[in-house]
């Protein structure tokens, strides 16, 4: 058996290419079916709908660095590097969904994303070849598009265990983990109800949102009449990186972000922080190998922080802007010295700087897989752009990671002044499926 | 003098490479200053504020295909070839704002426009290069990222010219153009009034959002005082080709989009139905070698539109779903022939085909040259994705272009049923700046 707490293989994968290729050699089929340039843009897909042909992709890439596979003993999208690009939707299961319909619902979204994310069409019939009086099997508008290196991780939230009301719908509760619980209240929060929670959980990261809003929306027509969208969120612009192959990238402060971040190159660090362990909760042993995604929908005040000095931007951060150099010096990976003094003898990094509060140093070690994106979201009534982080973290133990960790920076990071939290999340993500298996089988089946 | 309806230089430009380079060459700044590859990712861009650097770009791509002139006859973002992204911004000016407020604000989002087109800073200073104790020049988020074929179009509103009460503000009035005028109700519109209108309009197109967006946010934040957001749309995965270099894209009902567009290697044909000439309009001699831009936000709806069968949803087009031909035959480019006749001696191409009513031999000859992106904001309260069509088009006269189509489409168009027209603007754009003049200068100097 493979062991559930290593990477899966192409975490290690050395090319680690973060960009789409000019003329990409993806989204070639398995069997090498249907392969060819079209107009110079992209690569044809395998358009027959054999589903034999995502299974032999099994836990590897296709062809090349531009396919991520899905099947494997972790899902993919996790220590993958971070994509371009984010979908990211939240589900909740219909009133009289069953048991049997949760089953048969995570059977097809696994297969279609085994197929979707090798470049193919979903269904048995793809876009194209089925019967001409009936509804396609997909919906057509990535025809022609490479895989885009698409990836799609399934979670499950608390109410697929107890629903708000405490039932246990599915005959899940006695299999709830203890960390899988709504998100306390932080100090920061102003939630809106219709951008947090859900049953179920779609993260479709890819480097082009043609092919992540193809997923999603082919995984929403999927669930019809048994679970419908609640939320859901573009995102552009990794704002971390997961591979040391991967430059960092900035948020819309203006700063690089991430530069501590977990990489997938540390697979100890990976495994002590990010996977599930065996033991880690006797009674949700089906988690083992998987991890807990953790949303955050983080409105930015961009126009107050844009009003704001140089010098007191960078005292918020505790970097400066141009490298992401600690404020103590040297380069952006130089470990932040936080007893430097400056004049007077006070802190070059400040005692609420950002990089202080967030520290592992400064926090009995905790660190987390950051795998956010920026997003704008149009603007409001006063002109001010609706615009900031979706903050996605996958971590081992909520309760001894996430939430201590944003407590101290939702109560004393200055840098909150310029947020707000309006969305947020929980899901425990299983170990990826194998293939005739689904994720959440060892939970389900 | 140039001759303002003549295509811009760069429309001919042979080098039509439309996709994000995996290294690219762009963001080097005109004077060669700081040009290094940074971390496998980008090129550092220059990073001192020499507005003279600017000013050497003049017309010309500085560091290759990558880069896009901001200065030359026409506004870049027309017959430019259409990038992946799009950031679309309406403003109205405030209520205080005077006629020396709106050209300073015009300098200003020039002389911006023009440095980050080019893939530099905004500002005397820029991102890190000010007084440290004063906001910086520009918010940083695009520090290290190609110029990715940014382009900044603006253009102007009715309101403009006459505000909603019939005030003449800025003295304009006299100037206003016959043919700017907010267009009329068509039978499906279902217009909300927070994402129509708007006194100027801002188009960034490029082929990173970040990019887009940082555009957009720092004209935004050079406009404060003078004028506000009135609405903002992201756009993805241009929905047409304005090049024969590039392939035609999928919209989101998953048919290719744009074939019959008018291309800038037609001059000819630009010529005739995009630039308004000299003479069309007396009193608005300062349009000529502009155009108008026409947006409409149409929302999809998608979830009926994936319950069609293949069939009529090729009957409703008028072309097949696989390669975008004609359904008389052919391949893509095929003209359709609208009197070929089936079974039954009924048409291949049936009486209310979208390609029918929409094709220049049904509608007088009118073409219009399309510049419209997908996009998708998220989901409404029943789980319906709020996704669907932004469109852009460009045309020499809006009463005789799009208005007839656009009547004849909405009211006899079987494709209106799975569309709902909800955002609508019209503006005057501008022909491109000179060096040391600024967009519109033509009608304010």
């Amino acid at each position: 058996m493979t062991d559930p707490n290593r990477p899966s293989d192409h975490a290690a994968q050395p090319d680690g290419v973060s960009r789409r290729r000019l003329f990409g050699l993806a989204g070639v089929g398995a069997l090498g079916v249907g392969a060819g340039v079209a107009g110079g843009l992209a690569v044809a897909r395998a358009t027959d709908g054999d589903a034999g042909a995502a299974q032999t992709a099994l836990g590897q890439p296709v062809a090349g660095p531009s396919v991520w596979p899905f099947y494997g003993a972790q899902q993919s999208g996790i220590v993958t590097p971070a994509q371009d690009r984010l979908h990211f939707a939240a589900f909740d299961l219909s009133a009289a969904a069953t048991r049997d319909d949760l089953v048969r619902l995570l059977k097809a979204w696994s297969d279609a994303a085994a197929k979707m994310t090798q470049g193919q069409e979903a269904g048995e019939f793809g876009a194209l070849s089925g019967p001409y009086d009936a509804p396609p099997d997909d919906t057509g508008e990535a025809l022609g598009l490479p895989a885009s290196r698409l990836t799609v991780t399934i979670g499950f939230g608390p109410g697929l265990f107890r629903d708000s009301a405490g039932r246990d719908r599915f005959g899940l509760a006695d299999s709830q983990p203890d960390h899988l619980q709504p998100l306390p209240h932080f100090p920061s929060d102003n939630l809106r109800p219709d951008l947090t929670g859900g049953d179920l959980c779609v993260q479709a990261c890819a480097d082009d949102p043609q092919v992540a809003v193809h997923a999603v929306r082919n995984l929403s027509r999927i669930a019809f009449g048994t679970a419908s969208l609640r939320w859901s969120q573009l995102g552009f612009g990794r704002t971390s990186s997961t591979s040391t192959s991967q430059a960092t990238p900035r948020n819309l402060f203006g700063f690089k972000d991430g530069t501590a971040n977990l990489k997938a190159e540390d697979p100890a660090a990976v495994d002590e922080h990010v996977w599930v362990h065996e033991d880690d909760d006797p009674k949700a042993s089906w988690l083992a190998g998987g991890s807990y995604l953790i949303a955050r929908k983080i409105k930015m005040h961009i126009e107050t922080w844009d009003r704001t000095s140089l010098s007191e931007q960078e005292q918020i951060v505790g970097r400066d802007k141009r490298d992401g150099a600690p404020l103590s010096g040297g380069d952006e990976f130089t470990l932040p010295d936080f007893e430097a003094a400056g004049r007077d003898d006070k802190p070059l990094i400040g005692p609420v700087a950002h990089i202080r509060l967030a520290h592992p140093s400064q926090n009995d070690g905790v660190r987390i897989l950051r795998r956010g994106y920026n997003f704008a979201d149009g603007n409001d009534e006063l002109g001010r752009l609706s615009a900031g982080l979706f903050f996605i973290a996958f971590v081992r133990d909520p309760d001894k990671q996430f939430i201590p960790l944003q407590t101290r920076l939702s109560r004393d990071d200055t840098m909150m002044e310029y947020l707000q939290h309006t969305g947020s999340g929980i899901f425990a993500v299983p170990r990826g499926a194998q293939p005739g298996g689904y994720v959440g089988d060892t939970l389900l089946a």
